[in-house]
């Protein structure tokens, strides 16, 4: 049975600011170790016996940078000849229409026997191994014919999940596996989060599991159950599909779905559309160091505290400071007589939160998102298909980015009606289109764009290219650009 | 009688990190309305009657800094043509040696009837009506023959403060005052910082005033108290002076301590080596709105609070905050259920501290001082005679600077061996010399200096010229740097 780990890659994060951003969500925040939440979670599925192919379900705007993520980790499962698939969603649909795409898609290309491992974008998990046998655990209760569910052993009396009822009676054998093992339970019922009283009493009971959010079955299954229990979601969805555009590439897919279609797909959560109305849902219990990484307290516990409790990354000056999660990028960070803060500094927001009011971190994204603020959406450093460029400084009449080309890839061929450019290529080499002339612009030369000149900047090296733009000009807004020609098909 | 504003211009203000720094210290700090604080000092000085020159004893490296200062606010007491004389110091050394060269610099040049308001540069008087009718009591006093000091009305039984005893038994009249108002009382004794239960109880007493660290006197005085009571600062500092060099220009003279001999002189303060020996000293009581601004609490205090109690300045985000104080300059700074915090977000480095431990913050800059951290330095914006820099970004082999040249002002004639410089000039002309060429450099447009030329920059226009510079090589510090001709004094 073919297994196709499918990456659900949405939700901002939003308690997750500063680091998270509407372009630069939660799946994308690095830990400690320099992979994103993302790298982990398309490497554990890559990393399943078997598997060949994944398939990724993300916003559009965030293909490019989704690819990169993938490209960077690609040598750890090297030797796998991976295809990655995607379905680019033009807006957030919660993840009944989500799963309905892809398992549509699957079924389509790999047939309805192929098996869907719905994964998180955004959560970690440490065990591998217990990742790896809970999944093969999960094919087996999917290859009879069910939809299977991971449940995660709780250890606190948690509110802010959903819970999992497990009908403990009824234990499904683990097929090849230890004497007396089951593979996992038929589900009694799906419980909402509950308040702290409810939450005591679902810990202490022994039957209850938290709802991880990730999912296995078979396509023909989930097709099957949709069919039942949300027959407009797969309908639309269908249709959906059907209307959108699908490119192939060597070891590469992509369905761009269209929006007028998707937004015709009831936006719904897997979880009220099928799984709670399903009678044939099984539950996986599983002890493999998850986390859904909910807000700056959990991320901030991966790092190791120091004597006083402080769980530090950066450069950072404390005097009697205890208890607190500091994250600094670039600045130094001096505390003073302080307790129990949460301080992340990001180049051009900081914040500063009480610890037990991590939850509330929502509140200052919503803010910024309803006034418009650009530190809602998007980093100082913004990506590109072809790289990434960072505002070094605005002011008056000229504004200075750093622009960063990676190997082989290039700049749509455009022009500009109100700014010309100065380029200073500090490392790597650039191709150069300059109105009628065609130029290579080495380490430490620089070339001059007047406005109006089509130009064009190429990578032609191996190495990235790093260069100073200089604009100058009365107007600098980003949408001053005419585009003639785009390999990202943007033109 | 002559009256000559004389300003100290000395201490880190280590208290006020982030913004204050070694090189840009607590007088440079700028308040809401624009002025810093020695602007506020210099302007206070210079406000008064028949004030025709002042004196300023400061760190030779703060001198250029200085002069731009008082140049920027010269138009608010336009009309006066105001000589700005000079005392620079090699190094820190106390109050004593400062008013001892500066009042055997008065005597020397205005002779010993002239009269010395020694100011700080780094408090605040709000009144300055109050402070000049202090001040003409002062000098009646002070041409009776005594050492004045000025004494605030205290207000709370402050622990941080030396204090002074009035003798209320012995008033001097104010000639030409109001009816019965005296111009001040001689002092009884000076007292040091006390305890709570000793400042509760000066504070009931009515006989006990702050002692602001503001005197006057007529040089010829001083010079006499300081034979008498500490002879040998005063032949120091006169030797000293005697082997200092002496620059004068019109409205403008400069003594530049010669640092052998300065360090020959004792290192204490003018409480201590005159006004606590003297019984000749005098105080006049004022309620002058003063403050010594010594802590972010005090400083933050001038900022309005909002409704729940927030002092703000810059751009910031709330969720449930109050009573803190918060300052940014440049970056969001978002808070969420945090109360009685400073923040205080600089380009490089960031302050959190508990409102109550405002006096400890002075630890963090002394910790990064130890560690030789450039944050207790320089701010990311170095000030130098012709100008400014900001680095705006450090790479493996390129730097990159916006450097901002002064009307009429110009860079050294210089070489770099390891490194090349490109320049885009984004605002005003700059007149350029370049290996064996001389050219003008106009707003938008670039030139190229390689590593080896001989090269010099100028703005020979009106308004600030505004340059990019992209520094390119294997080594990019400071010190590579070989100046031929430098107008100040420094090849």
């Amino acid at each position: 049975m073919k297994l196709i780990p499918t990456i659900l890659c949405g939700g901002a994060g939003s308690r997750l600011w500063p680091v998270s951003r509407e372009l630069h969500p939660k799946p994308f925040i690095r830990l400690g170790d320099g992979q994103s939440l993302l790298q982990k979670a398309w490497l554990r599925g890559a990393a399943l016996p078997d598997v060949v192919e994944t398939l990724t379900v993300t916003n559009r705007e965030l293909f490019f940078k989704t690819e990169d993520e993938y490209r960077e980790v690609a040598d750890i499962v090297g030797g796998k000849d991976l295809t990655n698939r995607f379905i680019l969603e033009p807006f957030g649909r919660n993840t009944a229409p989500a799963i309905a795409a892809a398992t549509l898609q699957v079924a389509a290309t790999q047939g309805e026997d192929a098996c869907l491992l719905v994964l998180a974008a955004d959560h970690l998990i440490a065990d591998q191994a217990a990742f790896a046998q809970a999944v093969s655990k999960a094919m087996q209760l999917a290859a009879q014919g069910r939809l299977v569910t991971f449940g995660i052993q709780p250890d606190m009396p948690e509110t802010g999940y959903g819970y999992i009822e497990v009908d403990l009676d009824s234990p499904v054998p683990f097929v090849g596996g230890p004497a007396g093992e089951s593979a996992g339970f038929p589900v009694a019922r799906f419980v909402e989060k509950p308040d702290l009283e409810k939450a005591l009493e679902y810990l202490a009971s022994g039957r209850h599991l938290w709802n991880s959010g990730m999912f296995c079955f078979q396509a023909g299954t989930m097709l099957r159950e949709m069919q039942q229990h949300c027959p407009e979601i797969l309908a639309a969805s269908r249709a959906c599909l059907e209307q959108s555009r699908t490119a192939e590439g060597k070891s590469f897919s992509q369905v761009d779905l269209d929006a007028t279609a998707f937004k015709l797909v009831p936006d719904d959560s897997i979880d009220y559309a099928v799984m709670e109305k399903s009678s044939n849902v099984a539950v996986v219990p599983c002890s493999i160091g998850w986390s859904d990484i909910g807000s700056w307290t959990a991320l901030g516990a991966l790092t190791a505290p120091d004597a006083r409790g402080n769980r530090i990354e950066g450069e950072v000056t404390l005097h009697d400071v205890s208890n607190c999660c500091i994250h600094s990028n670039q600045r130094m960070v001096g505390a003073v007589g302080v307790n129990d803060l949460i301080i992340i500094d990001t180049p051009d927001a900081v914040l500063i939160a009480d610890r037990s009011r991590a939850q509330d971190v929502k509140h200052i994204y919503a803010r910024l998102k309803a006034e418009g603020h650009k530190t809602y959406r998007l980093h100082s450093t913004v990506h590109r298909p072809w790289g990434t460029y960072t505002v070094l400084e605005e002011g008056r009449h000229f504004k200075i980015k750093r622009i960063e080309v990676k190997p082989g890839a290039s700049i749509s061929l455009q022009m500009h009606h109100h700014r010309s450019e100065h380029w200073v290529v500090v490392s790597g080499m650039a191709r150069v289109v300059n109105g009628q002339q065609e130029l290579f612009v080495n380490t430490n030369e620089s070339t001059y764009i007047p406005a109006g000149h089509k130009h064009r900047l190429e990578n032609p090296g191996l190495l990235n290219l790093v260069m100073i733009e200089v604009q100058s000009g009365e107007y600098l807004g980003e949408d001053d650009i005419v585009r003639f020609d785009d390999v990202y098909g943007r033109s």
